[in-house]
């Protein structure tokens, strides 16, 4: 018998009570019932988001979500600052450039999380700026940004604050409404313990008038389109019924657990997985750490790319290499959305096995020991 | 007890298998446990689609893979000539417009099917033309287009022929390559079988040259990207899994039923549907009708809506009314995908008793009995 565990930044594993809503027979999306699914999905979104807006659900991935975000915001020619410290971060430049933006690049060095003082000195390099597009959690890193800090440069400023925070909702706290942020974008095979497959936005009261002045070529994901339709509690086009179910369900798990307990134990989880890592001798990736994953160097001389695949292959335990020029450098632990504790020791034991068969010589059971003691 | 049937036209009843291949536990995208469902999911569409060119899976509804046709071909200002003979074939004029594209609409009743003669006109009057944008299966009005009679003016023509097949494939017979059809699209909760969420596209060797050379902006429904990837069995984001598994389910009961039977089922479930809204006194729309839907004018005076409210609550049975210019004077009996021919006895029956209750004056099982009659 050969268990599989899934340590992957998403897609993640997905409670069997959301497996089995999903496998409900299916309903119509225009019908009072499913409407009134919907009703409660938005609602929960809000909460997990922090904000009195409504939140919009994509049938796409993360990355559509992002671009409904600079195609709905960003007219061809206008100036969009990206931070740019990772796969992810380097995806709204590419996203912007995708849609004849004058892209900038703040350039952040992987690994490092933006600072306020760079954001602050490219606001000022560029008060043209239509919008400032960061990440709150850079999954190619592990790197985290204080939303919070440079939501407090813009929100007085005319320049939008435009945030991914795919793998940070329902991982780390999110206020958009406190913080005040002005569009923010999300997935749901992260936090939201559901398969890929559905994608979220919400944007604040002051975007509106940008959206519907905005020239990019836009249809399926036309914020205009979704604003309207959901005056009616549907979706512009047909909705992924059996996608919005799960997510219905696994909304009610978090929901009973309790947010603020939901984002403690990611921070639990997280401060045990970088003790682990610490204690076999090997170095974390970010200076300033996500909570829904570990990114860290492997061994001096060792791919990482083979470590990943003999944890897969040997051990049934999945997590994910490295990205764009750290392939082969590092790995990351996801532990984001349906990860227990106990799961969590389940992925430190086989990365020291893992390593010790590929010759990496560190005592085994240490890395054990420091996520036992850091939960304690 | 009070069960469900659904008779619309997309989402569809989706087979129990279906549903708990849907619900299988979660496995990373980027794995070759994965690819090989992958490879298998692309290997069974390219089947249907009667091709040998690459099928491209796209995680969205059907309207994202009509923009993809659109976003990767047309440029702004190209000439999109769109037959709009309904709400989908209005939405390919919709699409080109969004796209800064010279939309030239030729006019077709709604009910009526776009004509070979008025293809030819179109084609001669605009040889400057990108694309001729047509639908296999309106579905708001269940009018079929002869996509192989219009092939054979476009193929050897620079103008390239792009087809809606959304509710077409797995239901009517299609060859793209046979054909010389340039662009086809579909979805998933069609004749595929399994809930809204994927989009397929697959295009001809010709049309690379002009997606490469395309100016529209585009990167989520990028096909050079979906092609690149592709080369590793791979998605340019991440890939829908829960999904792709129903798909893959799903195939296989369609090859186990045999793909000749499949189509031959769905001309059978029509030829009665149809006989059945005859006898009952009422009148079909489309002049030429599919065999996924049938559309029929509801009794003189009656509000359709009022009817499919009355079938859903009263007996569980959910059939689509009509959109655009015909909501309230149509009913349309979906009968795509997995549907059989008991299912469509039952909703004859309910169809007939909800006329009744609605004060239609018609012998009852009259259209019970010309279904059956038609069948056997």
């Amino acid at each position: 018998m050969k268990k599989n565990y899934m340590f992957t930044p998403g897609p993640t594993m997905v409670p069997s009570e959301v497996l089995l809503a999903e496998a409900a027979p299916m309903i119509h999306h225009r019908t009072p019932q499913f409407s009134h699914i919907m009703g409660e999905v938005v609602d929960g979104l809000k909460k997990l988001f922090g904000t009195r807006e409504d939140v919009y659900l994509i049938m796409g991935t993360g990355t559509a979500a992002m671009e409904a975000a600079v195609a709905n915001i960003c007219s061809p020619g206008d100036k969009a600052v990206c931070a740019a410290g990772g796969k992810f971060g380097e995806r709204w430049a590419g996203l912007a450039e995708a849609y004849g933006c004058n892209a900038v690049r703040i350039e952040v060095e992987w690994g490092n999380s933006l600072t306020v003082a760079q954001a602050e000195a490219a606001l000022k390099d560029h008060p043209d700026a239509r919008a400032l597009y960061i990440t709150q959690s850079e999954t190619s890193t592990g790197a985290l940004t204080d939303v919070e800090a440079i939501a407090q440069l813009t929100r007085e400023s005319r320049t939008l604050l435009v945030v991914d925070a795919i793998t940070g909702i329902g991982i780390h706290p999110f206020k958009m409404d406190d913080w005040g942020v002005d569009v923010v974008v999300s997935g749901s095979q992260k936090g939201c313990m559901i398969p890929p497959g559905l994608a979220f936005i919400a944007v604040s009261a002051r975007v509106w008038e940008i959206v519907e002045a905005c020239s990019s070529a836009r249809y399926y994901l036309d914020l205009r389109a979704m604003r309207k339709n959901w005056e009616n509690k549907a979706t512009p086009f047909t909705a992924a019924v059996s996608l919005v179910r799960a997510l219905h369900k696994s909304l009610q798990m978090i929901f009973e657990e309790g947010l603020d307990e939901v984002h403690a134990r990611h921070a639990r989880l997280a401060g045990a997985a970088r003790a682990a890592v610490r204690a076999m001798g090997l170095e974390l990736l970010p200076r300033n750490p996500v909570n829904g994953l570990t990114a860290a160097y492997g061994p001096e001389g060792m791919d990482t790319g083979d470590l990943i695949k003999l944890m897969r292959d040997k051990y049934g335990v999945t997590m994910a290499g490295g990205q764009g020029g750290l392939k082969g450098k590092i790995f990351r632990i996801g532990h984001m959305g349906y990860v227990s504790e106990e799961d969590l020791l389940v992925g430190i034991e086989t990365l020291e096995k893992a390593l010790k068969d590929l010759g990496y010589d560190s005592p085994l059971g240490a890395g054990l020991r420091a996520a036992r003691e850091t939960l304690a």
